[in-house]
Parts: structure tokens; C-alpha cells; sequence
């Protein structure tokens, strides 16, 4: 999907509403145990359910593997599942990799070739040569770790170089001779409100992934305020907010209703957009 | 495997060589393809003819992922190969992984508990809760990533703070908080060799991992020179050089010789360690 297409469904459906697909074994509903395949048996009620509400989704690797084969299996059939039937909606796989340029180019296949989404998180610290592989795919995204949600975020990524400029700065200032706001996303953790003017004033046009609304204790109010741009230019992912809104019975419900309270703040975030224009 | 077994294991064996296990499926020798799983005949095949000359085994995550389940399959065949027939070689999963902490979690649970390997690389980027989960494992190790073997290490790795403290520098300082040296390495690619003293500075006692030596060109005596401690205190990995020695019939022989000669190298690295005592 490229970036036109994704403004489009964003405004068509006045949501930039991302939903995390993190199934966790022990905490879904337990009457799903008794399922063939469980994790998908899980996603896809989690998917029919929030489809409405949501213009993208982006499964957590880790969430797969750690059940092996049986694990990737899931994953593969949620891929499946959402290219066959909701083809519009975006779909980011999180799995945070890189490595040197010929492990990174293996990555850039298994996720681009062999699964088809349409974007990938990476790590920056390996530099040019780990995220460039990624970047080499038609209507394909690099999602670049700027600014993480998590507490950790502050052991370097804050860290400023002899003239004041934070790490985090400097991956997204040097990342974009690699690559453009065509092809590359940077990952900001709602949970960093107040940094988010300073990401625009590095990454005018960008899109951003923003996690860390809900579970983690980010305001959507502040994210829109200083991140938004005339395009939106933000994707906000809620997982264990909207996936495990009730673990009983009525959880596709729950998602889809979680989903939709997203949607409609985010659909006056558009409005306040449109009247500024 | 702790400590204490990993050094008798290097001064056992005269040897402290890993062998990167990262099968291409468009490298390995055109016979192998008429196997069931040509990349775990390949494995087996490399592993029993190199096992007598190393200690350890690290294969790269990315590798098997491109090829989707059937890949995570001959993952896992192969770490069940090696703890079953060769229990005392170190297993270290090249997955350069590392999220927000509830996923971290997960990855540990993954490469600890479902695979059972010693060791898995982590990416610092996001911090200590992103590292930590890793760490709570008894005889289970991280190896963070420090100073890559790649060109692109330079673009933030080497990136100083207002104090000339490089970032790497501070990865490895600020890590030694989270745990210590008999549950933490770091990886220090071997084509920074003028850059192991530094290292040595900053972490005397820890286990460095070098990827580096042959394809990317480093130098084993450059690395021991500056790199070595008393307990030896590296792990120097190979991975083209010899799963690639030769594409024909004879590529596990070929891969024994070109294993062989690095173990040679070692022994006598490990000799001029023992007369310097």
C-alpha cells in the first residue's frame, strides 16, 4: 500500500486507528482453548469484529513465536485472513529486526515476499546498511524505532551528542537519506507527549506508529495536538486496550466497542483537522 | 551452560570458535536439495564435521524465518540435533531481539523455555526493560549488541555524548547494571579491532561474541591481542567461511579443514595466553 492509499482509507473511514494483534495464549477467552487454532481463532473474531473501526493491524511477532511452528502457523493464517478479506487495511508486522546488510536483505524477504505486508518495524542501531535492505520493496514501509513507549526509552535514546541532539533525533535525521516519507515510518510512543514537536520539526511529513495509547497511559488528545499533520501522518495502535477489553464470551464485542470509542475521538481529531485547513 | 563450563570448554577443546549456522537455500550444495530438509541435512552435515574444533553453534534467526514454518522447523530440528548429540556446545540464537517489556517476556519464554538455547543477541535500542526479562534466567545468557561488524555500526554506535562517552560505550556501561558477566556478553565485531582495548576498558571480565572474522574481513590476531582476557573471555564466530568453504559434495569436508584452521590459530592464541600467566 502506498502512502496516497493509505491517506485515502484514513479519511474514507475517519479513523487512523491501528489494532495490535498480541494474542496471548493465557489471557484469551477460554472457551476459544477448545478451537483447532486457538491464537487464529482469536485474531479473526478480534479482526471481523474491529475491521470497522480500524484502517490497520500489527501483529507482534513475538506473540507467534513464542509457540514455535504452531505459532507461525497462526501468524501466516492471520495474514491470510486479513489480505483475502479485508485487503484495504494496512498491515504492519512488529517484529523490531536488523541485522548486517545480507541477514537484513533475508528479513526484508521473509517479511516482503513470503508473508506480503505492507510494513515492518526495525531497530536503528545497527545503522544504514540493516535498514536499507527493507527499503528496497515497491509500496512497501520501514517502520523506524524512533522514540519508544516503553521506561527504557530514556537509557539512550535520549542521550545527546556534543551539540544537543538526542539520539533519537539523530536516527530520524539520518535515517531519511535512506529513505522517504514514501517508504518510511518512525515508531513514537504516545507516551511521550511533549516530544512530539520536536519529532515534527525533524519529520515534517512522516507518518508516525504510535503505540502506547491505553495499556501504557498515552493521551490521544496529546499525540493529535502535536503530531498530527495535514495528512493525519499518525497511525495509533492499541492492543491489550481493544483485544482484551473482556476476556469472557462477548470479547469480540468488547474489542469492536473499544474500537469504536478509538474511532470516534479520532474522527473528531480529523474533523478539528479539516477546520483548520 | 554457566561460566565456569563455558571456560573448560574453551581450554578442553583449544578452541573458541562458534560456527554460524546460516543457511542460504540458494548456497548450499545443489544435492542437499533432493533431502526432505536440505538446510537441516546441511546443518547436521556442517555440525558433525566441525564439531571436534569449536564450542559453540550461533544460528541466525533470519535465515530459517525466510522460509516460514518449514524454516522454523529446521531451526528447530537443528537446536534439538545439537543438545541431543553435542550437549556441550554452546547454543547462541542470532535474533537480535529486544521490545517494550511485557514482549521481551515473551522472546525470553520463546528462546529459553521453548528452544532451550544458552543464549540469545538483544538489540539495546529500547533500554533496560527491553533486556532485562532476558536476564531472569538461571545459566541462560544475552549478548548485546555493542560494536557491530558492519558499516553501518558508524552511524550512531560511534555517536559521542557531550562527555566523549560513544554510544557503545554507554551500552556497555549502563548494561552492567542489569546484569553481569556470568549472564551477559557483548557483541564487538572483529573489523573494529583498534577499538577492543576501549572495550576492555569498559568491560574486563565479560565475554565478548566477534562476528567478523573471514567474509567481513577481521583479523583473530588483532582480536586476541586486544580482546583477550585470562579466562580467554571471547567467542569469535564464522559463518561463511566455513558453512561455504565448498558448494560441492565434499562441503563438509572443506568446512572441517577451514574450521580446523581457525581452531589451530585459537590453540595457538591460547597458548601464548597460558605463558603470559
Amino acid at each position: 500500500m502506498n502512502r496516497q492509499q493509505l491517506i485515502k482509507q484514513i479519511f474514507d473511514k475517519k479513523s487512523f486507528l491501528c489494532v495490535g494483534l498480541d494474542p496471548d495464549i493465557k489471557k484469551i477467552p477460554p472457551h476459544l482453548l477448545h478451537e483447532e487454532d486457538p491464537i487464529f481463532a482469536f485474531n479473526k473474531a478480534i479482526i471481523d469484529a474491529t475491521a470497522p473501526y480500524c484502517v490497520a493491524y500489527k501483529p507482534n511477532l513475538a506473540f507467534y513465536e513464542c509457540r514455535g511452528v504452531e505459532g507461525l502457523t497462526s501468524f501466516e493464517k492471520t495474514v491470510s485472513y486479513l489480505k483475502a478479506h479485508y485487503p484495504n487495511h494496512f498491515i504492519i508486522a512488529d517484529a523490531k529486526r536488523g541485522d548486517i546488510g545480507n541477514t537484513s536483505a533475508m528479513y526484508a524477504k521473509t517479511f516482503f515476499e513470503e508473508y506480503d505486508v505492507d510494513a515492518l518495524t526495525v531497530a536503528p542501531y545497527m545503522g544504514e546498511d540493516s535498514v536499507t535492505p527493507f527499503l528496497e520493496y515497491e509500496d512497501k514501509w520501514v517502520v523506524v524505532l524512533a522514540l519508544t513507549s516503553n521506561k527504557g526509552s530514556h537509557d539512550f535514546q535520549l542521550t545527546e551528542d556534543k551539540n544537543g541532539e538526542k539520539l533519537f533525533e539523530k536516527v530520524i535525521k539520518t535515517s531519511q537519506s535512506w529513505g522517504t516519507d514514501q517508504n518510511m515510518m518512525y515508531v513514537v510512543g504516545a507516551t511521550q507527549g511533549n516530544m512530539f514537536e520536536a519529532i515534527r520539526k525533524v519529520a515534517p511529513h512522516h507518518f508516525l506508529l504510535v503505540p502506547g495509547v491505553g495499556a501504557q497511559g498515552g493521551s490521544l488528545q496529546d499525540v493529535c495536538q502535536y503530531g498530527m499533520t495535514k495528512d493525519c501522518g499518525l497511525l495509533v495502535n492499541s492492543s491489550r486496550g481493544i483485544i482484551y477489553a473482556s476476556q469472557g464470551e462477548d470479547f469480540a464485542d468488547a474489542a469492536a466497542k473499544s474500537a469504536m470509542n478509538l474511532q470516534q475521538e479520532m474522527e473528531k481529531e480529523l474533523e478539528r483537522l479539516s477546520s483548520r485547513k
